[in-house]
């Protein structure tokens, strides 16, 4: 269907109907028909899917699907553990989700109590990626003013920003749980980010020890440290589980559990879409349906973005959630047989109708570079709505505004699927994450590349670590001189590093902007000119 | 240069050198070193970057540069009266400003209270777009726990989302100082959200026009109403000042100011960029640097996605804020002469180092879709740091990370720009807003659009109200029925709406998912089969 060529509302009607995909235990809707592929497209398309479909079979029975990191990948075992590849996996699974719920409860009934003896009245989850994304969603989707515990995120190693969270904490840090979530207990920004809140224990006169879960790999150094110090608790992460796909793990059930929220209902939620993406019928399979639509809109090439309009405040994390979902997990230089593929799709988007007085605008008019995935939420509030004009909700107009941009891109030409759930809930937030994880599956079955891994992080930490390392020699060069002005090009000579002289240059205009570095700089019309010494 | 060649240390350092581009009152810094564009490009862009010059002198000395509209276009006399075509205006311009700090002054003062008699502790801004986006950025870029008022925003017309935020507000609603803005007065979700608060207060025994201020145009519907119901202040929105560029004016100066920031040196910080960004010598002017190598990355066609990073929590909303900025002003059907060009430039971002455990994967390896843009803030906190290893801070690390990830972007062939500033200030800040600002209307000067309309939005408004009034329809048809149970088609077909059918069955569903709706469904596994009628 070339996209100038809009059906009449009879023959759209019929196409809605055609391939409308209902999940009735999950009250879901996926509706692809103003995505424009032609007839025969799926069809086209169903030796690959079946072939998608088979790999996920082999992945679900427990075969090495990331075979880069000879890991099985075993995410979707999280909410149905007999499908586990054995009874200890199974076993592992249920007990974790036993003592999560256990262990907040003893939080909630006062039995563990703060080093002061007070209930702990705050959440405060250190992590980055994997193991702050889904938190962070979950936290924002689900969380209201009446929850049991207040949630706060240091998710980064920038100082200013985790003293700002601490600044809000205030006084009742000494009540406030801090969970450490690092699968390897090496991810830099959560050692860097934990250690300054533990020092902030300490300037307060506590005992971080006496505050602190660690949520983390048996036997990493953040394990190891826990026991040393005694901690209050650990909750495992298991090597099955990616960072990405922990949400369902400890990862993302503890926080959530404190935060008093239904797991079981997210498990639930989860299993029951699981169930309906297991379907080899593809009409009938969302998940298999939406892998589908994304490679139609971008040729298989990540040719397209992937907008994600929410039509919900609490919905708002959501395409930052499935950012790292998507891009981390198909945004890949090599395929499975090592060709230079350079793969991934775009993905971003806020919220509606908001995002219709921001970038809405371009979505209509200007350069077709993406396809919408809208979500629909029907419910509007749990009480009484106001009219805001006669016999009109606010929520009506929630919902016009979504069906006439709906309607305007699909007269402009451009793509968009819209997604349904009756309302945003502990399951119905439990089958969204269920469903994109299971359509990057198929889909990066579909491209041939390893969904599972992320060759480039390590990369960029490696990257840094040479960073890090130079401007230890920058500073002990620095210290040396004394006093002695010298330009970034001799500091670089001096230590060797001629060729770094760039890095270094960068390095020492960081250091003199931050006095404890104790390196100060002349002042230049010319930055290159300018001098750096060390105050003693 | 192609993207494959790679600079050796010693020629790349030569190229930054040369490239640099000072703002030396603002400790600023644009590197676009790592843009691969030729030698010759600056040059062979002159003759058109010259003219966009031209245009921005003309705007700037007040001609009508949004003929669309008949109006002119004057964000950039907010920061600078003196450019005003008229004293009149610049004397309006002054008069706001006053006006805004005094009455921040009266607040915190005490001498105006709420209706009980009580300081003011919160301030809700109730706006959308333009009138949400820039007070979100710069009251989370510059807020602090020490802040005289707690800042809330309702931007939508999502009722639960809107209930949460009055939730989180909860017992101190009545010290809560509501911003009402909306230019028109007219903008739905604006008008929506501000009827709920109101009957919040309303249900809490408080008079809504005690605790409201308006900040709107003079003689829009919001304007009388503030007038008729005797609201505390109102403060003008002028018709030469869009949504999008109107932080510094009242739409962003009074938020600003009621949360204890420094709104002189925001203006000071725009009027600084706004002078080194008139500069005819292109290499010494970052703005039109920025938009030329936005021009050179999508040739002119936005063929690449513009990716926002800034290594700093706080400026973790600066991508949404460019989001509005960058593609509704760039994103349009038809250029200045009528043709249709289907132009913009999509933006997306978060915050490093963060995102390098989401999406930054995709941007090392995958499709090579997208431009970065790294902001670098080089103070790391007011206070001492922590050593996290031996002579390294949490800081450190952060710098880290920005460069590592540069640096790899480079030699992967992906381009990147760097902005340098020295903090996260007021001053700061209203130079970066005042930078993209201009950098904006550059590019929209080279590829010939008129950044200062957004016919789409009223097209988008205009949908919707059809879908309203459908509803209306709908709901007076099912009243008419009573408990007859009839399908969606059936509905359509009585109210002679047979070619809305798909839009009748989705206000349907709607409706039957709200109690208050009085609609109910029957259970039919097959959802077209699904009877309506309504519960009297």
């Amino acid at each position: 269907m070339a996209s100038g060529d809009r059906l009449d509302p009879v023959r759209l009607w019929k196409r809605y109907q055609t391939y409308l995909c209902c999940v009735p235990e999950l009250n879901f809707m996926l509706d692809i028909s103003r995505m424009d592929f032609d007839e025969g497209f799926l069809e086209s398309m169903a030796p690959r899917m079946e072939e998608a479909l088979d790999a996920m079979e082999a992945l679900e029975g427990g075969a090495i699907a990331n075979p880069d990191e000879n890991r099985m990948v075993g995410h979707y075992w999280l909410r149905d553990p007999e499908r586990a590849p054995n009874e200890e996996i199974a076993s592992q699974i249920r007990s974790s989700v036993k003592e999560i719920k256990l262990f907040a409860q003893r939080i909630h009934s006062g039995e563990i109590r703060s080093e002061r003896g007070k209930e702990f009245q705050n959440i405060l989850v250190v992590g980055i990626g994997g193991s702050a994304l889904g938190p962070q969603l979950v936290a924002d989707a689900l969380g209201n003013s009446t929850d049991p515990m207040h949630v706060y995120f240091c998710d980064n190693t920038d100082p200013d920003g985790i003293e700002r969270t601490l600044g809000r904490i205030g006084a009742s840090l000494a009540e406030t749980l801090t969970l450490v979530i690092s699968k390897s207990g090496g991810t830099k920004e959560t050692r860097n980010a934990a250690l300054e809140v533990a020092a902030a224990f300490s300037r307060g006169g506590l005992a971080f020890p006496k505050a602190a879960v660690a949520i983390t790999g048996v036997g990493s150094a953040l394990d190891r440290k826990a026991t040393e110090e005694a901690w209050i608790a650990k909750f495992p992460m298991w090597d099955w589980v990616g960072g990405r796909t922990s949400e369902l793990s400890a990862v993302g059930l503890l926080p959530a559990a404190l935060q008093g929220i239904d797991i079981e209902a997210m498990l639930a939620g989860a299993r029951a879409m699981d169930e309906a993406t297991r379907s080899r019928d593809t009409g009938a399979n969302p998940a298999a349906l939406l892998a589908l639509m994304w490679h139609h809109a971008g040729a298989g090439r990540g040719l397209k973005d992937m907008v994600i309009l929410p039509y919900k405040d609490r919905l708002l994390l959501f395409s930052k959630y499935l950012q790292q979902l998507v891009m981390e997990s198909l945004g890949k230089e090599r395929d499975r047989a090592g060709a230079v593929v350079n793969q991934g799709i775009a993905v971003y988007g806020n919220k509606g109708s908001t995002d219709q007085h921001a970038y809405v605008q371009q979505l209509r008019e200007g350069v077709n570079n993406f396809f919408v995935t809208f979500i629909e939420v029907l419910r509007d509030r749990d009480g009484e709505s106001i009219d805001v004009d006669p016999g009109v909700s606010a929520g009506d107009y929630l919902s016009g505004f979504l069906q006439g941009t709906r309607r305007a891109l699909y007269e402009n030409g451009r793509e968009s699927m819209t997604l349904t759930i009756d309302e945003v809930s502990p399951r119905s937030l439990g089958a969204l994450i269920a469903l994109f994880e299971r359509a990057v599956g198929f889909y990066a079955s579909l491209i041939n590349v390893n969904a599972y891994h992320q060759p480039g992080v390590e990369a960029g930490k490696k990257a840094a670590e040479v960073v890090i390392e130079l401007q230890r020699k920058v500073a002990a060069a620095l210290e040396e001189s004394g006093d002695k002005g010298q330009t970034a090009v001799e500091i670089a000579g001096s230590i060797g590093e001629a060729n770094a002289i760039e890095t270094v240059f960068k390095i020492l205009e960081h250091l003199a902007a931050n006095p404890c570095s104790n390196c100060v700089k002349s002042s230049e019309i010319n930055v290159f000119q300018v001098q750096y010494s060390f105050r003693s």
